[in-house]
């Protein structure tokens, strides 16, 4: 996507093809910085560090963490540790390790001198592909909501489309196009008028930051609301639609995803607001059909309630306290939104019921 | 209510008669400190800095102020001065002019040198009636909860019952006990188990700061949650029951309170979690029928949004900016429930359906 009017990707292949550049995305919204990893251990630390975030570019930063490991060793040996030492990083992302299985298949069989070759080739190859995973969701998505810009009484007609999104589901988080985003700058680009309002998303703040961010360099018009707003925007006409993405999705069509979301989907149902989820296959669990009862959620560092982070007056990122000493904060990351309040998912083989019969439609095999 | 073992109001007459003192809520949760009010001055100033909130303790602020301008000079022309400029520190305030206008009534019919001292007695009067308000509606809401605690399973009688709360509806709102904190304080107190869930009520933080202190200062068990976290704790049987306040309610039942409150409806009425709205009668609005449509709800200024303030690492109070520069705002601060998510309303005079016929079953004349 742009950024005042330049192209960018996420991750990308340095001239010379020794290293990759990544977005600092710790520095966002406030700082628009990049790196460059010359090494298998910088590809690590831009991991466990979260440079880089999103479980798209966390497998396609793996993927090149194994070209680095191999252009300065292709042993076995080196393969191997390289291997374990960026799997560490995030040993329960799935798409960290299914990129980096897929390159370490591939070179293996190899001979050693051929082998960082092939493994960028590889890597490029992996990031292709979800760039057009993602265009895909975007094109569907477009689609939906060419429709509900057409469907609305004459007298609205001159206004934008109104989108309601929470937490970031943008290209940052992936190579390129995102995937909940990825209908908006579609249609953005498409010339459908289009005003998103961004849920800040407590208690990170990836949409006040990340979201926000991504929208305004593109130039999409937007506006920043407190999690709590949503369900009055809804109440007075104000939300054509919601779109959000997802962690996981139960093959029933239940969906994981940041915490808050379930509470934007109990209003969108009850004010008659179409819900969209956007997603790629990655994200289905096939193995589990409640999701309430069924998936465990992640509760992450009280800290992250009591305390948050932006731009002090002088201009650093800082934080401030914002509850009274002798208080304690619970912090679930995410929450599960019944298919029931899903009026369909975007996914890159088009679009579904949220329902086992809708995604066995797109997916099963024969 | 007690801090740290001591009992306190938010407003009390000093010795001597001839000032009144006031806990500083600018600087809560993070500085517990009072300030003397002598002159009609600094009452007014106290109202329109917000040293003093909640329409409660505005109309007593107020009520004092009119006393201490009358201790300086009990003229005509002077009382007459110190209702305008006391009125006009928040022409809106229903409860204020109510307030100012008891106190003028009172003492314009008596000569000068009586008035200072009917309008002490006059404003302890309110205060008083305030507190007997506010605990009358804790006593209703203390039956219930005893109901709550009493129906759960067997073995859940162990757990403390966990009730969660939005924005500050507590005792330093009004003179004390507060309204929909106060069933919490007496059950509190009357040895009931008791955890409340505070959501932090973004913008403004009302919650992680007025209501945790409050709790945390009383010795109530609470955690403070994000605003989006309530309806996954709801989903898994972590809340028995929501309890809010309401700054208007229409004769139908519906209730205008903080933003984000009908998410936190809509998640109870999901899961069959009880939604209680304690409320004195004078915000009933008995103009109004549909809460949605006719109530008009105030934008406030969409740095609350983009900024937010908390103690910084030097223990000053300070404010970060949380939104890349160039996106902006919008910041609606109420929200209307309709009467149909709400399971009963708690009155100073009983408990009542969300009903222009409960209501009236409780406060029709005659």
């Amino acid at each position: 996507m742009n950024i005042d009017g330049k192209a960018w990707r996420t991750i990308w292949l340095e001239e010379g093809g020794r290293s990759v550049g990544v977005i600092d995305q710790t520095q966002l919204p406030h700082r628009f910085t990049t790196r460059s990893l010359a090494t298998l251990e910088q590809a690590a630390e831009a991991i466990t560090t979260m440079v880089v975030r999103g479980a798209p570019l966390i497998g396609v930063t793996g993927a090149y963490g194994l070209m680095l490991a191999l252009q300065a060793d292709p042993s076995d040996a080196a393969l191997e540790a390289a291997f374990s030492r960026l799997n560490a990083t995030r040993p329960t992302a799935i798409n960290l390790r299914w990129a980096l299985e897929r390159v370490r298949r591939l070179v293996s069989a190899l001979p050693p001198a051929e082998r960082a070759e092939a493994a960028k080739a590889e890597a490029a190859a992996i990031a292709d592909e979800d760039v057009a995973m993602c265009e895909a969701i975007g094109d569907h998505g477009l689609a939906i909501f060419r429709e509900l810009a057409a469907a609305r009484p004459a007298d609205r007609q001159a206004e934008p489309l109104n989108v309601l999104t929470h937490c970031n589901a943008g290209w940052l988080a992936t190579v390129d196009w995102g995937t909940a985003l990825a209908p908006i700058y579609k249609a953005h680009r498409a010339g459908i008028p289009i005003h998103v309002w961004v849920d800040e998303t407590r208690p990170r703040n990836q949409g006040a930051s990340l979201t926000a961010f991504e929208l305004g360099r593109e130039g999409v018009p937007h506006t920043v609301i407190v999690d709590n707003a949503g369900g009055h925007l809804m109440q007075h006409g104000q939300v054509d639609a919601v779109i959000v993405g997802t962690d996981r999705t139960t093959r029933s069509g239940d969906v994981c995803n940041k915490i808050g979301t379930y509470l934007k989907a109990l209003a969108a149902h009850d004010n008659g607001v179409p819900f969209y989820v956007a997603l790629p296959a990655s994200t289905i669990d096939w193995t589990i059909a409640d999701g309430v009862a069924e998936i465990p959620i992640e509760a992450r560092s009280a800290a992250e309630v009591t305390e948050i982070q932006g731009r002090d007056p002088a201009g650093a990122l800082g934080s401030v306290q914002l509850t009274p000493d002798g208080s304690s904060g619970f912090n679930p990351a995410f929450d599960v939104t019944p298919a029931r309040l899903v009026t369909a998912l975007i996914t890159e083989r088009g679009v579904a019921p949220a329902s086992e019969a809708g995604l066995q439609g797109l997916y099963a095999k024969g």
